[in-house]
Formats: structure tokens, C-alpha cells, sequence
């Protein structure tokens, strides 16, 4: 009771009010809750590896998002879905004129997929409303817990919120078999109203997300949590070595215009350019074919893709700059050409809120947590809503950086540990930090 | 007439008749058969790209050899199908005690294949023969014209013939559907009695065969003929690089175990171990593939296929040696495994008879024709016939060293220029050249 006078008080006070709410912790408490919703959760879907195939639109979304409303539900939140789909839980602010906090994640999966991907940070959200409603705590702004649709096949509803969709991006068929037009209608959504499901800058006051690291940075330097200071770009190019297909036995070494060998240099070209400048970019090489494909046949054209990623927009082209350079050397030297062609697949880099950030490590640092400053390298929802509020992410640590498979762990005590992070920034986001 | 009367007399004069032989030059006069006789075999299979699909055991390769029996009956051979499927056309010596000298190839191609590989050496030594019966020359052995059973399926027929086939190679189907068994019978074969197909050390006096190129050296180099001194031997190996698979984004440079990576390194080291020894041995990687194959994930393994050709097997295992001891290094370097598996798709260098080498360059020599000694890269129909006689090859320029392909082409003026090689050959060999 203290706390929810304490809340309605003026905007002078709230400080103070914060730090008299910093003991709030919900380790204890909201572990095993937690625990529990994850392991339900984790029945829609679930598939003999141990992990779950929660595709979006499925029926096991659809399954899943039902479960879901009702721990929404149960946790005294007002629950609709938006045109967009996104389920989405509110509790009222103590202050009509605020916009909504918002936390979020989501609850889809890509095809053998795990249990803490996307899911941690709706159970953890949750969580949080479910312990101001425990313990009678009345925030300022209004808050809303989010299950945003189809992260998995490109953050689609999250997209639809921050910028909208195209209507090519609505026929899109993603991993259940259904175009993102009709599995909307799957999970209650609208195609027809598409637009509604937009919102714009100054309705929302902060975006906040718990989530597994995907990496395994946080458990090999033994750091309970990342604060992270921004999401990563993406870059996708595709790139063509074309030489000359001819017999493998009967074209003498110095005749060959072998495109596998270029494309090896050119690989070897894509990691040495991300290696070679100071910075945490990463350049991967994961696809390549080679044509025709034969033993004994001599590769006359490879296709590689080639993705570049970092927090920097600048810094992913210097990066590309580097390995087009290096490819016509590579073109040259081995008599073959190399073109790269722009795919649509990209995402520009998206920085957090460096005040949210100090909020996290001060929660961190309170809860004698230790905390580590780190880009995602991984794209999320939170790199959409970006583009209309600030926004904060909480990493919890990645046994083995195990991600996108049933594999995928984090340990009950890091998830608790991120919830009460969790909280105590949402808390302290509604105390003001932000309005100065 | 003189020619006959000359080919009648004991052995002490027959070099001087081959001599007298050596004017023979079927250039002018066998140009234009050859020529037609290939644009008719053409229709036999032929594809919209302007070449033939004849696959062995099918229709097209029926039909093919019914025109093939023809012109062989045409030239005053004796013509029969041995149990392997091999069409033979026998032209009597006049010596009852000598063993034949062949001359052979094959009709089959292979999918989507062009009108000269194989094609060139069959109308070739049908031109032979019926050169031999116009001009009413009687050689002292007999002469065999081979066509010879589904080269491009493994060297079926001159397999059967040299070796035996194994019940195992009788159950393979090739790209016609059929299997081999089966296959045997569409072309007049005996799969039940393929034993009887073999023939054995000393009923062969030579096997002589004229064929493309199928590499570019001829052409480049501007030489008429090419003399085979051997074919190589063919070592296949499939190596697996194993790595980890990981998020793209979320693991940084330094923490990862690409199989992509290293697989790059052991292509490159694959050429390196090639052409840094001495020599014409080649080294190719034809195929790749990178798991799980998508753009944001670092591959875990890498599964390619390395190949070496030579004609001298202990310089196959040396290439061989450097490659695995570089693999050995580059494992280490990048915190990966590779491992090679042994391919059974191997055959061993099969090297001509030097006496032939010669017989083939003092024949270009006297028809002003330029010749060079080169190994074959490719596999042929002579490397299973070298087990049980000795061999000579003669080889023709292959347009732009294009081969296994419609737009696979040689030009009438060097076909006729290998047949008269091919006919000159024949008469040296029958006139006792090897028998020193």
C-alpha cells in the first residue's frame, strides 16, 4: 500500500518512490511461477527432441496464444489482439495522460525450435504484471504486455505496429504453410485492417524485452546479465563467382577458371574483413553452392550468401567495402567474375536508450547481480518498436549459446534474475528516469 | 593390286610394304564419309540443343547401333553382338594364326552430351575398314571394329571384355533406368552368359582407339594430333569438415568453429597440392555442401569431394599425402576435424605401348601433321583393354576443350586427320611393329 500511495503522488517524488521500491524482487517469488508457465507453454507444440515446432499461425500458435491470454488474464490484464495479431494485456496507469509502458517478446518458434526463445521474455512480462498486481502496486503509466506475432518469419507484428506492413509482405508464406494473410486470421488478427494495429511515436514511453542471449558470451565470462546497447543490422548480399565448368580430368591446372576456388578465397575474404577492423562486427559466409556440382567437374559458378552484421549501419558497409575489394583482386588473379546482389533481407542497426541501459545496470548492480554491456547479434522485436519509443533489452545467460534449438537452455535462477532486472526497470522507467 | 600382292609376302618384307603403304591418306577421301556418317548417327537421340541424349540401353542407343551394325555390313565386316553387348565387326587376316588387331569406341552419351565423344572413334574405324576394302588391302591380322556398351556408364562393355563384370555391376542402373541386366538385352546382350564376353591376354595383337580430346591443349597449342602416352588414374575421396553450427549473429569472430572456413582452406590446399609438384597431375574439388545451409547460421560441416588424377598412381598418393597433411594443420588452426573417406569410383592409370606412341607420331609426321605426347585425363574405353593387350590412342582438337556437351565440336579437317593417323597406325601395327 505504501507503494501505490507512493505512486500516486507527484512527479517530484517518484524518485525517491523508485529507490524506496528498489528492494522489490521477484527471485524468490517469481521463479518457480515462471518455471511453471514455461513448462506449459512448452505443450503446444512440443516435439520428441524436447523442444517445440511453434510455428506461427500453426495450431499449436494458436493453442499457445490461448494459453497465454490466460495468464494474461489471470494476472488482471484487459486483453485484446490487434489486427496485427499481437496479443496484447493491459493494466491501467495511475495517470490517464501517459502512454503505456510496453514489455514484450513473443511466444511463435522457428521449426525445431526450444522453449526459451521469445517465450522467457512473455513469461517474464507477465510475470511482472502479475507481481504489481500482487503486491497492490499502481504505476503512473498505463502497461502493456505484448506476444507480438511471427518474430520467427520476419517480426511481423511487430513491423505492423511500428511501420506497417506492405501488402506483399501479408502474402508472404511462412513456415506453417499459411501466407502471413491468412494466419492472421488463425490467431484473431485482420488483414483487412492491417493499419490499426499501428502505433507512433509518443504513444508508447518505453519498450522493454527480457531475453535468452543466444550467444554464449554472458556464461563463458560468468555475467548474469546483458544490458544490450543496441541490435545489430543485417546485410544480406548474394554472391556470384562465375568461371568456367569444364572436365576435371582433361583441364590441365593453369587452364582452369574454377569458381569453387575463388569463392574459397572469397569466404576466407569475408572473415579476414570483419576480423580485420577493431569492433565487434560479425561476416558470415553460411550457404554455398557450387554448379554443376560434380566430382569430376571442374566448378563453373558458385552462389554464396553473405551477411554482415554490427551495431553500425557505417561500419557493415565499411566492412563490405573490404570484402568487394578483395573480390575483384580474387576476380582478377583467377580469371572469373564475382557479383554481389543486394537482398532485401536486411535490418538496420537499432540503439537502446542509454538511460534505460543505466537503469538496467543500476537494478543489476542493487539486485548484486554482475552485468555486462553487449550488442544482440540476433534481430528482435525491439528493433521495430525502435523506430517509435525507446527501448531497453535484458539479456539472461545461454547455456552453451545454444539458440534455435531444442537445446536451447537458460537456467531457472538466470530467468528469475532477469525478471526482477525486469522489474525494477519498468518501475523505474514509470518513475520518471525518462522525463528528464 | 600391289598393295595386296605385297601384303601376301612373308614377314622379312613386310616393313618395306608398309612402307610403301605409308602413302595411304584417307583425309581426302574419308572426310566426307566420316562427316555424314556422324551427322546420321546424330539423329539417334538427337536433343533441341543440337547434340544427342543417346544413354545406353535406350531407344536412341538401339536404334543407334542398328545404324552402326550398317555401316560395319556396309564396310565387309562380319558383324556380331557378344554377350556384353559390345557390336563387333571382324574383317578376316590372312594370317589364320595372328590375333586381331581392334580399333574401337563407343555410341552411347551421356545425358545432354554432344555428337563427338565416342562417335569420332567408331566412324572412324568403320572409315578404316572400309579404306582398307576399297583400296582391296589384305592386312596378315585380323581387325575388329568395336562399338563398345555403355562407355559413359562406367565402361561397361570393354570392362566385360578385359575383366568381367561383377553380378553387383549388372544390377546398377544408369541414367537410362535400366539396369545393366536388363539393359544388355534392348542392345542383343546376355546378361546369363556375360563370361563369355571376356577374352583374354594374347587374343588381342593391339587395341587402337581415336577420340577428342576433351581438353583444350590441342586446340591451344595449335597441334593436329595428340599422342595418349597413358590414361590417368582417377582417386576419389569425400572429405567431412566438422565444426560447430551457430547463430551468425549472436557468436563473435573469435569464438567459432566454421567448417566453412576450413573447407575453403582445403580447396585452396587441394590446388596447392596439385601444382606444387612437379608434373601434369590435377586436383579438383567439384563438389560442396555446407550444413544446415542457411545465410544467418555459421555452418557445422562441410561434406566436398577431392579428386586426383595422374597417370602414375604413387603420384596420386603423394598429392594425396600433402592434402591430408595440410587438412591435419588446418583442423588444428580452426578447431575443426576432417576426416577422408575412400570413394570406390576409381581406376587405375592404364599406360600405352610406347611402340605405338611412335608408329602414331612417324604417321602425323609423314601426313605434315604436329603432334604432341599428352596424357588423357579422361577415362576411356582402352584404360580396361591395356589389362590384356597393348594400347595406342590418338587424339583430335575438341573445340574450345568443350566436351560432355551439345556444344561439343570437332572440326571435319582434324577428324579426317586422326582417321588417316588411325589407318596408318593399323597398317604399321599389322606389319609387325610391335613383334621386335
Amino acid at each position: 500500500m505504501t507503494r501505490v500511495f507512493c505512486s500516486m503522488l507527484g512527479r517530484c517524488l517518484v524518485l525517491a518512490c523508485a529507490v524506496a521500491l528498489a528492494g522489490l524482487d521477484v527471485a524468490a517469488a517469481a521463479a518457480p511461477a515462471v518455471d511453471q508457465h514455461l513448462a506449459e507453454l512448452a505443450h503446444f507444440g512440443a516435439n520428441p527432441e524436447g523442444g517445440v515446432s511453434r510455428v506461427a499461425f500453426s495450431d499449436a500458435d494458436a493453442a499457445g496464444r490461448k494459453y497465454v491470454r490466460g495468464l494474461m488474464e489471470a494476472a488482471g490484464l484487459t486483453v485484446r489482439v490487434d489486427a496485427a495479431g499481437n496479443l496484447i494485456g493491459r493494466r491501467e496507469g495511475g495517470d490517464p495522460k501517459l502512454p503505456a509502458i510496453v514489455v514484450g517478446s513473443h511466444t511463435d518458434s522457428v521449426p525445431h525450435g526450444g522453449n526459451y526463445d521469445g517465450d522467457v521474455g512473455v513469461m517474464g512480462a507477465i510475470e511482472v504484471a502479475q507481481q504489481l498486481r500482487d503486491r497492490h502496486v499502481q504505476l503512473r503509466h498505463p502497461l502493456e504486455i505484448v506476444d507480438f506475432t511471427d518474430e520467427e518469419g520476419g517480426l511481423v507484428g511487430s513491423r505492423a505496429m511500428a511501420e506497417g506492413l506492405e501488402p506483399a509482405s501479408l502474402d508472404l508464406v511462412n513456415a506453417s504453410g499459411h501466407s502471413v494473410r491468412d494466419g492472421l486470421r488463425v490467431i484473431g488478427g485482420d488483414p483487412d485492417a492491417i493499419t490499426t494495429a499501428r502505433r507512433h511515436s509518443g504513444e508508447i514511453a518505453a519498450y522493454l524485452e527480457l531475453h535468452i542471449e543466444q550467444g554464449g558470451v554472458l556464461e563463458r565470462t560468468h555475467t548474469d546479465i546483458g544490458i544490450v546497447e543496441g541490435i545489430v543490422g543485417i546485410h544480406w548480399w548474394e554472391a556470384t563467382v562465375s568461371g568456367v565448368a569444364n572436365h576435371a580430368g582433361t583441364t590441365p591446372m593453369d587452364q582452369r577458371h574454377d569458381a569453387l576456388l575463388a569463392a574459397s578465397e572469397l569466404v576466407l575474404a569475408v572473415n579476414a574483413a570483419a576480423t580485420g577492423l577493431p569492433g565487434r562486427q560479425v561476416a558470415t559466409v553460411g550457404r554455398i553452392r557450387a554448379e554443376p556440382g560434380a566430382p569430376n567437374v571442374i566448378p563453373g559458378k558458385v552462389v554464396l550468401s553473405v551477411e554482415v552484421r554490427d551495431l553500425d549501419a557505417a561500419r557493415i558497409d565499411a566492412v563490405f567495402q573490404r570484402i568487394r575489394a578483395r573480390a575483384a583482386e580474387i576476380a582478377q588473379a583467377r580469371g572469373v567474375t564475382i557479383e554481389f546482389k543486394d537482398l532485401e533481407a536486411t535490418a538496420t542497426p537499432a540503439l537502446t536508450e542509454p538511460r534505460i541501459q543505466r537503469v538496467i545496470a543500476d537494478a543489476a548492480r542493487q539486485l548484486k547481480l554482475t552485468s555486462m554491456v553487449m550488442p544482440s547479434g540476433a534481430g528482435h522485436d525491439a528493433q521495430d518498436i525502435a523506430r517509435i519509443a525507446p527501448i531497453g533489452m535484458i539479456f539472461v545467460p545461454s547455456i552453451g549459446g545454444i539458440s534455435h534449438s531444442p537445446r536451447e537452455y537458460t537456467k531457472p535462477d538466470d530467468i528469475a534474475n532477469g525478471v526482477s532486472v525486469l522489474l525494477r526497470t519498468v518501475q523505474a522507467i514509470d518513475a520518471g528516469v525518462l522525463e528528464h
